[in-house]
């Protein structure tokens, strides 16, 4: 069935029943409840912190068939996941369903654990190297296709019940006893817990593992209330891998072209004023136009209003400066943003369902503008974040398409060719975010405004910036490199590998398995 | 039917259908689910704010027979309450349940709107003068008997959707356009919003009512995505009423007997130790228990570990003296304790349900000892803190029993005579707390422990300290004053005025209208 992003979605596959495809961005009517966990009653005396994961797996009541979720705040430090998987995989639990807020390489252990039938469903929001490549050419080998989720459609969907979690293992720096939890604090300090807190909040059962216990914890990103268990460990992750010093603004000089095209069409566009809202994307470009904003607001002497995070030390810089109010801030990527968040009141922690939500009042709809990466775009304006030139699942969905619908103004960079391939497609091999949502797609040889926005193309019409149409972009790129072949893949539909939830649960998209 | 406190409860009254009696403090199985509010998705470009209270009680869809919640943040000070039901008297809106946290002096105006049929129910933890009269003197006046829980059995009942809150009317001190909260701040700074959290997260629609609305709210006790709308207006309180200056110890030389032979039993059984925790009641004797505990810790030269609030001043003392570790706090109870709460780290905010909700993993549970009031008890240990000698209503449930379930020893204080009635009964107009929950009273002359607890009574079977049996200090009272004469009651089913939950929400109580 054709749906309203174009992409004809094979509705009678069996883990489709039921489901909706994606109708618009704000189609489908919300009338779901919020999910109630079964309540669970401590009696005085009783203790939370149990001895090893071996014996709150028997606690937690942990059985075949059974979903656990954990968290990606750790990044390519994480060590939770494999301290926990290997004890249920020695265990011989299995038929599992990872439900995990993302993955990185250092899950690639998660191939053994496919094959050997411990784990049978995988629900993320990122797929990357081995693992990726593994998913993407054996279909079959789980029950049921990936499910990709948005951040912000994965804690709509843990939050009315659509992902139900059994247990959460969920990784905290620092915890107390009875399971007040932070991430600000810890050898494995990691800043916000924005993804953690829906899981701990909504899972059946929540298993808090730490490497740093202590008498009291304040502010807690998790309460008691919402924690089981208890385990501490000699360490829940590699600092090195869960958050580099500042990360830096890129030196490479395409980006840094789109970055001042890109801010200069915000300057023009009159978006960058008193009490302005924006959230940059964590890549080379984004990142870049951080900089431009500053300088933009120094000149016009303004104050910024909130910047949203996955925050970074360009960012916290602006909130230092005081040209910006507030970050609000679901996920960490930098010790300077962890420290920042720990000691900057206007720093502001926010679980992922005020992050972005979109069956609640999240914080991505306040945004008068964000700053997006992307693989690959095409003439509609559709972006694809999460399969390669070959179709291989190697990205996340991440927030791309929840900041994107919320956004005023939705500027996706992106060069024009990247390793001699064109970035302007026909079609994206992969819809993450629907074309409706984006209003500017910014290369270093000049912009394109979504013909949508008839408003901006009126307020552009005598710009002297370099304004094309999508289609004028494309030919840019196919009379340096000609036309690139259409990536192969099968048409049957027990090769789709993965779905692609819109944030709302319709299906947007699938992915097929590569003809390679 | 008998239930374990000794109570008949007349389960045939039709408010009790499919109700359980009491039937010890944890005896009954928690086989329910937190609840689960519908959703609501706000959409870019909304605005939370609405100009007036008539038109959020529009937007909310406020109906006929609908419950509506409140809170008593503001106890005497509360103006919240009277503006929405003045809004909603006028637009002729009737049949509704008031569940408020509890009920004050000032809400007082509830008598006219009861008598027009503008609210016919009422669940409350206390309840006080011409209401409490009122209340007391005319079954019927209300289509069911009031229903008065505890703190931590209303936290309880509202998350597992028991109570179910229509639409929440909350006032808050300081707060954003888009509902993020707080009550630290403002010019009706109350402290702790512990009540008002729960309310918010649950309440199928959340209305906060705010006289500062700023920018940007940090830390809030109540997000965002737990709030449909706010209101601006001119004044949610009256200073004065919210918070008196620091709550001072008694100078009553009764008071002052009982608080020093409490803390001689504290100190003899050996409770007063490194890392210890406990609560202190607001009430006089309570709170001057603080001082010797005080003075023992430095004695010992050890750090307790937590005081749980209703904070004061006193408690907020011993935490900056580094006497304590730690305060939890789920209402303020000063202007000196509000302002604690917001500047230091580890005065730490709790919602109700972390504080004292049965079904999950409350605070109270952690207690080494609580220090309580009573208005009387009786010989097999009940307490009655919520019907006066003529029985009529005129207290709080409070935490009171919430307390003295969790705590490893619960200490009542309460004068062995007041106003030349004595206060140990042979049963209690009302229990509130069951006597299998109490280990000691004391008054000030002397002490008797609960033959429940062999293990004190064997300890202190050397000690100096005025020990008797309850039946002795009964009778201590009965030489001086004489046996009193019982409240007569109607024994009429259509004359019980409220059924008293336990925290459980089993019924442990029933309040039958006194023939005066």
């Amino acid at each position: 069935m054709l749906n309203k992003a174009g992409r004809d979605i094979p509705m009678n596959l069996p883990c489709l029943e039921g489901r909706e495809v994606y109708q618009g961005e704000f189609a489908l009517a919300t009338n779901a409840r919020r999910a109630g966990r079964p309540v669970r009653a401590t009696r005085p005396g009783e203790n939370k912190v149990v001895a090893s994961i071996d014996e709150v797996i028997e606690k937690a009541g942990l059985k075949d068939g059974m979903s656990i979720s954990f968290h990606h705040h750790f990044r390519n430090g994480d060590y939770v996941m494999k301290l926990v998987m290997e004890r249920i995989h020695e265990k011989g639990i299995k038929d599992l369903t990872i439900l995990s807020s993302s993955l990185a390489p250092c899950h690639e252990f998660l191939i053994d654990y496919i094959k050997d039938g411990t784990v049978t469903a995988i629900e993320t929001s990122g797929l990357r190297d081995a693992l990726g490549k593994f998913l993407s050419t054996n279909p079959g080998v789980l029950k049921r296709p990936v499910v990709i989720r948005s951040h912000g459609g994965r804690a709509r969907a843990v939050s009315c019940g659509e992902a139900h979690i059994d247990v959460a293992f969920l990784g905290v720096p620092t915890c107390d006893p009875r399971g007040n939890a932070t991430g600000m604090m810890g050898k494995a300090a990691c800043g916000a817990l924005g993804y953690a807190m829906v899981d701990a909040h909504f899972a059946d059962k929540t298993v808090l593992i730490t490497d740093n216990l202590v008498d009291y914890v304040y502010p807690y990103s998790i309460p008691q209330t919402d924690v089981d268990y208890v385990v501490e460990v000699e360490a829940i992750g590699d600092p090195a891998g869960i958050a580099s010093g500042a990360i830096g603004i890129t030196k490479n000089p395409v980006q840094l072209k789109i970055a001042e095209l890109a801010a200069e069409f915000l300057d023009q566009a009159d978006i960058i004023k008193e009490g302005f809202s924006f959230q940059l994307g964590a890549g080379g470009a984004p990142l870049a136009v951080a900089k431009f904003i500053g300088q933009k607001l120094k000149e016009k002497e303004v104050v910024g209003g909130f910047g949203v995070g996955g925050a970074t030390g360009v960012l916290v810089g602006m909130l230092e400066d005081g040209l910006i109010k507030a970050i609000y801030d679901t996920q960490t990527f930098d010790t300077t943003a962890a420290a920042s968040l720990h000691d900057n009141p206007n720093h502001i922690e926010m679980s992922a369902s005020m992050y972005a939500d979109p069956w609640t009042d999240c914080m991505t709809n306040y945004l008068d503008v964000v700053f997006l990466g992307a693989t690959e775009v095409d003439v509609n304006f559709n972006v694809n974040c999460m399969t390669d030139s070959n179709g291989i699942l190697m990205g996340a969905s991440g927030g791309h398409s929840d900041t994107a619908a919320g956004a005023k103004v939705t500027v996706i960079t992106c060069p024009l060719i990247r390793g001699r391939l064109p970035m302007i497609r026909e079609n994206v091999q992969t819809v993450i975010t629907p074309g409706t949502s984006v209003d500017v797609i910014v290369t270093e040889r000049g912009l394109a405004i979504n013909p949508n926005r008839q408003d901006l193309i009126e307020k552009f019409k005598d710009s002297n910036l370099p304004i094309y149409t999508i289609e004028e972009l494309q030919k840019m790129a196919y009379d340096r490199v000609g036309k690139p072949q259409d990536v192969e893949v099968s048409d049957k539909d027990e090769d789709v590998v993965a779905i692609v939830e819109y944030r709302d649960g319709s299906i947007i998209d699938v992915v097929r398995k590569p003809l390679l």
